[in-house]
């Protein structure tokens, strides 16, 4: 995917590290400026939302893992510290302007760093740092264009009160749809089979005492009940299926009249979903060309020129 | 509301404590055997499920406020103390067996102590003891019957995922509806400009920052959003109306099923949420009798006369 013709390590200022800080997990790689992959690593959760230290936490071990595996296969790299690199680093939660203000004051042990949002970096990866759009189903969901310099959000509101068409909506609608149909207030659904199981339990009581207070990324595990029982054409589990898909299709529909027209569908749930969304949408799915971790590293180069040219 | 004619204070196992231990707050009531109200009190939460230890000093604190009360109205109760006295405490969340166990465990400093659900006796109480059945919607929703011996539950399964028709339920649906709307996702609607001005906000980011891992108490705050709406004429909020009426209204259907001639609704939501059921449902719906605090009452004297007779 990504060109591995040449190596440039001749000097550091060349190397940049790019990261991706998710729920649940934190993404790094150190990409030379050919756009070879030197290395990659990976830690917890890099949301800072769920907690800054935390995030900081896993964005100092993730770039700590991808420097080693470049090290550990480029041995002109030995000499290379983290305080050598410049950082972009995109997160899921810094578009609240006090996260945002936390993680640009941190005292991070990079050269210099460049902060901006999970959806950013997503899209600039996506379309190769060209106009385009993302609409991410993974945890959460959300939508996002970059088109001639003016970006547009959508959705993104979190669980369980936005995120319509996630993980985590799919996991509470399963959930919802099988308590109401324990208590026959709801058809009976095939969802109700897998749910079970899922949980290893047998009633309404003990998946109340199974999902009771949990986070998003739990409910996010229980979205393939309802992908499963839609394979086995359960009624009730199509028509979530449906619902979901109708959300994420009309942001999709917006983020087109911004002029995007490229629009690539990211987010763990989106493999599951976009059979779906090209039978309801009768429109070309694009694949993002490059992950969110690379869309960093260009984020961080733009920031880089445009700070020369300022 | 109870009969007051007579004072039977003669011995102390003529008092009984009647405790409703509520997920917002524990009401406490004194009666004497001809249910003479001696004496009232409150405390914080009493439900075990948001913190067993409050939960414990939630029911201590309010009956030594009952006992209190009653000692200041009624010279003769000056020697009475917490451990003379027998108590009917109802708790939300003691459905859950682990619940119940540690409850049940507790050293309170009663002479006796019989535990049941919040349902038990609300229903109880509702009916003056006899058979009947009662549909819960205050922050949360759920329906119990009682009829000859056999209870019935129906819903009550938390939030997210259950309670549909309660407080919470409504609040949740009011703040999913406006950003939906805000994302011009949705119709417009006027709940938006009475969530706006309780939340005192006036975009999606600060909503959410607002509503963001909040408890479901919080929500069920702003549920009246959707009822003033709703006086306006606003569609969206008579459609979320009449989706949480409609599943109250089967609740109640099914509860009628189990041979529940007597129909109470209760909780602070079930006063807004009346007039739409009885618009759609076109019966009567009952008052309770009596609150569930003295159900509580009636609860223990039950138990009593059980354990006298086994």
């Amino acid at each position: 995917m990504v060109n591995s013709i040449a190596l440039d390590i001749s000097n550091n200022s060349n190397l940049l590290l790019g990261i991706d800080g998710g729920g649940t997990k934190c993404k790094a790689v150190l990409l030379d400026n050919k756009n070879t992959i030197l290395g990659t690593g990976i830690a917890g959760s890099g949301n800072p939302v769920n907690g800054l230290e935390q995030a900081q936490a896993s964005i100092v071990e993730s770039a700590c893992a991808a420097l080693k595996d470049a090290q550990n296969k480029h041995a002109g790299l030995a000499s290379v510290e983290l305080s050598d690199l410049t950082a972009g680093i995109g997160l899921a939660g810094v578009n609240i302007p006090k996260m945002h203000e936390q993680m640009t004051h941190w005292g991070a042990p990079f050269h210099s760093k460049h902060i901006t949002t999970d959806l950013v970096i997503a899209c600039l990866g996506a379309h190769n740092g060209e106009n385009g759009a993302v609409i991410i189903s993974g945890t959460g969901s959300s939508g996002f264009s970059y088109v001639n310099g003016v970006s547009k959000n959508i959705g993104g509101h979190g669980f369980p009160q936005g995120d319509k068409g996630s993980g985590a909506w799919f996991g509470l609608k399963a959930v919802e749809t099988v308590l109401l149909s324990l208590d026959n207030l709801a058809p009976n659904t095939l969802i109700k089979h897998h749910l079970f199981k899922t949980l290893k339990v047998d009633n309404a009581i003990d998946i109340v005492s199974c999902v009771a207070a949990k986070p998003p990324a739990f409910f996010a595990q229980l979205a393939a009940t309802v992908f499963i029982a839609a394979e086995e054409q359960d009624d009730v589990a199509l028509s979530i299926i449906h619902e979901g898909a109708n959300y994420l299709k009309n942001m999709a529909k917006q983020l087109e009249e911004t002029g995007s027209s490229r629009i690539a569908f990211i987010g763990g749930i989106s493999q599951f979903i976009i059979p779906y969304l090209i039978k309801e949408r009768q429109t070309k799915v694009l694949a993002p060309i490059y992950p969110p971790e690379i869309g960093a590293v260009f984020y961080a180069r733009q920031q880089r020129i445009t700070e020369k040219n300022s």
